[in-house]
């Protein structure tokens, strides 16, 4: 068995590793770190945990703690991995960030995060990437910077028009909505069941940090400069991201049925993408590390409409963590992964 | 006491009639007529409505019911006030219908609609308007089409920069959400609880019907043709529209607190729209008449975005129906209707 | 106008009653208090509420704020009201305390709370309960001890069971949901959505404080001491509480006809109690100040089970005490506040 | 590979077979036949399936289809078993009804279902029972009829206190909250979104069906007659079951520590039933084959209160029909079978 540590793993990310990972035949959950949960049971906090962790109690997020593991989940919120990290990352073969510290290059982290990297010399041991856009660089990877919920789902949208260069990179709106669990479990008002219960609204206008991994992931597949306008809104449901992605085409662009049979030799070779005719809604993906994609062209309007969802603890984080985990430990991508949504 | 009857009743905006009716201090329900639910106990269909409507019963759609009537309201679906309404329209001095049949001129009806207009010697007869775009034509009509949900929404989200030509009308992305009441009390997989709950997709891609109504007027206020992409979404909640529209700037546009502005003047005297800085969520109109709108000018994307919200079944159907009689009646426009939301 | 002030009117009790006190024609929201969201906009805390008290800030809870006024309310969380009442109780007609420190006698509250009241001398100036149950004594109050949102639901339900001596008071069980706005606005993890969203669970079990108020009223009613086991439960819902309530009876009871006819009998004067012959659903009550109640007798069990809803935040806080308000001021008791349930 | 089919795959019980099936490494789905939906393509009804099950479509429910494999599930609504299973039942080793046609004896049938039914002669060939109440049984099963959602939750929730003989059985209140997947994927509008949302009521007052199957075990298990007053209620969610159940002690009962305690050892070897100090909320077992049981002795109101909690459409359906396939098929209970319920 593999031995696998989690750090900061009393939040919403971590509970969804310790939930995939009790499912995983090769990995073993050795260490659980909290911060301000250290010492507490775990089944306390997640008594869906309890028929299998039942017994045991988060531990702290001491480096120490993980030394000598084979592979270290690091679910903190974003700036906490930059601090956490750098006592780790010589002690571990294969840390798996699943915040937001190492996705960019130094200077894009500044401008978008608005504070400067704390330990930019380590950036270029992060390898950033969705397995299905970069699965040759992330299976030689020594660390890996797991990808953001929204870009996960808005690039694997819009990837092959870029690629097969359909559409023009600088006219990208990606609209989206997000169930509430990509807060997190922190108290905030806005996270309130009262609150978000029969509401539907936007956040982030115009500059949501995501924006920053969108145009990144875009421009290397165009090959030039993306620009992208991202709208980030919140859904009342827990779980689930849909993209619906506009873009306008370059010159004459392929008809929907093209583009649809594009997209499915595009991602041929991928388990996790499901390219349908009809749109799926976010519920097909629920609880699986799957993303279903669908596309269309509306000459009507001379736009391409991209639609991607997902869940996003599960592909938009814990499972894509664990999908590059199995690609490095040489294992099927799909080890321990559902690949069926829980529906109804 | 105005006699005001309603065709239709046993639907959703039906019930949201008699649920406004029952605190109109001006309006009395004389009738209320249903299809295949006449003779049922309205307080059976609706609990809701029992403490003021537990004696009654549906009657029938039968045009003799509501002859003589001050006021009628129709909440047929579509394609059926076409039907019924001929036989009504001489009988009654106010007819307000809340379908489709009446809002489009016959050929952009058959073109949308997939199908003849059935009586298009009457629709000259109806006014199509949101009273606050066309205050005087409604103040005047004889008969009054009633504009649907999302044009409600996205025409008012969109007017101020139409009319002030601040937006090319032929670069216009109108994404929208609604809660699942839009669909009505009609059996259909696609509104069952298990299906919609935790779930959130699109439906409706790229040839909506509402598309019609929204470039009609959106190209009266601009004084050319508008061309819409529309793309509705299906949140999981019962009630609630969000549009978030999207536009390029015709040349140098003002800045976001120059629109705001231009919003607030453009609005002043619209008790039912309240211009905000920040873009509320659908909560904030739940079972209120009240329409929230913001706007935002993003220079890195040359992008202008509008967001509105509105309860569907409020200011989208039957609240919105309710202010235009009010106004026709004589009545202050905000009689009887609810300005605040119901939240949490 | 009558002249009302709110203290701590930031909570989703207070916001309640800014939302009915807009549409109420008699009473003015001359002053609204706040504690830590003093100076704070109404609109930037409550959205909804934007297009009635737009311009308006909460105010402090200081006292000489309130002087003065014919009515205030307070919506203080339990053991705030004993601090502040006592500055305010002679400076004004009539005081509404939503919460819990002016229900109980002193040893009873001691005994349910877990501390010392801080000043018993005031308890006698506050009348106790529930209109329906005690209209005179309330009729003719100085203050008033709004009942808790519970016991409201269980005793409405009970009432005429106890009255009429049908069943045995020691072997009431009274087994209840909640939505989570009865939780109110704090920051607590077990009402984020993220928790609350698809889940039912139990709490409080056995030794719930609202337990004594229910014992207090049925005693009351049944001429001696009744025991309550109360269950509540929290349902996935934002608004709403159901009570399903069980007792022995006493003898050969009424079958299920005969008491649904005495219930109707009980409560023939009372606009706000719905005799139903089908229990309904919370959501029959939603944003209204109506309950619906029902019972049966079932005789392979011996048992009676009664059952209600209401609206916790309107009905079971907010609405009540407008209710009890309006009654001391002389006015309809009905007067701004709405019978029809929000629904779908 | 052990070959499966499924009848009646088509509803939310058959969807769940395949969802759970997909998953598990000994059983492969040979056969999914449907009624109405036969010749659709899976995906369509249930793009959650589409990764696994894309290619495929629902066949027929005629027996041939089935006949030759290892195990057959039919997932058939109440009266569709006895119509379909005689022609299946020797020629497959095991079936498994889902249905209700199998589990009582042919008089409680005809008492609680209102009709004859139509294949009495078949009954002793179907074993009735949950796994962790009659493993032996199961385990030298021919033919097995699986228990119905509710009864399973009530049932272990009240198992050990019946087994002791702790309280007594003619004075059980089982009082019960399911999400609306219960009932299944027909069309009626109490199933409808805007219907369930937000609302939370009884139904099948008095003389639910499942009470039979209670009465039975409870019986069984007590040595003598039990009485079971069982209140559904419905909740505003789609999956999940709480049970909340009172009896009465005889004589002086074990304190809630000795309770929890025995309740560990009676399911100590049970890897599916989970002892919480604190009871869970059924979101806790949300897709998992879990169930979370706690106890109370309350000797203010002398009455004993057992708690128990799962997924109807797992535990209460497809997943403890899976578990008693593996024991069955020598397999070990668990295989392919969920422990941790998806949560948040």
């Amino acid at each position: 068995m593999t031995k696998v540590g989690i750090i900061g793993g009393s939040g919403y990310v971590g509970a969804e590793l310790l939930r995939l990972l009790a499912g995983h035949p090769e990995f073993d959950v050795a260490a659980v770190g909290a911060e301000s949960n250290a010492g507490s049971s775990i089944a306390a906090l997640y008594p869906s945990l309890a028929p299998v962790y039942g017994g045991r109690s988060f531990g702290t997020n001491e480096p120490d703690g993980f030394a000598g593991l084979d592979l270290v989940f690091s679910a903190l919120p974003h700036g906490e991995s930059q601090k956490v990290l750098p006592a780790i990352v010589d002690r571990v073969p294969h840390v798996f960030d699943l915040g937001a510290d190492f996705r960019l290059a130094a200077d894009d982290y500044a401008e978008w995060y608005g504070h400067a990297h704390s330990c930019p010399e380590l950036l270029d041991r992060f390898t950033y990437g969705i397995v299905e856009l970069a699965r040759d660089e992330i299976a030689t990877a020594e660390h890996v910077a797991v990808p953001g919920c929204y870009p996960t789902t808005v690039n694997l949208a819009l990837a092959p028009l870029l690629v097969d260069g359909i559409v023009d990179p600088t006219t990208i709106i990606a609209d989206c909505a997000s169930g509430v669990s990509g807060a997190g479990r922190s108290l905030k008002t806005t996270s309130l069941f009262a609150e978000v219960d029969e509401n539907f609204g936007v956040y982030g206008l115009l500059n949501h940090r995501h924006t920053a991994e969108m145009q990144l992931v875009l421009s290397k597949l165009a090959g030039h400069a993306a620009t992208v306008l991202f709208t980030p809104h919140l859904a009342p449901m827990t779980r689930g991201i849909l993209a619906t992605a506009y873009a306008r085409p370059i010159g004459r662009a392929p008809d929907t049925d093209a583009l649809l049979a594009r997209y499915r030799e595009f991602y041929a070779d991928d388990p996790f993408v499901t390219v349908v005719d009809e749109p799926s809604g976010t519920k097909a993906t629920l609880g699986s590390n799957s993303v279903h994609v669908s596309v269309r062209n509306d000459p009507r309007t001379n736009t391409i409409v991209a639609i991607a969802c997902l869940d996003n603890l599960v592909k938009g984080a814990a499972g894509q963590a664990i999908q590059a985990a199995n690609l490095i430990a040489g294992l099927s991508e799909t080890t321990g992964l559902p690949l069926v949504g829980l529906a109804p």
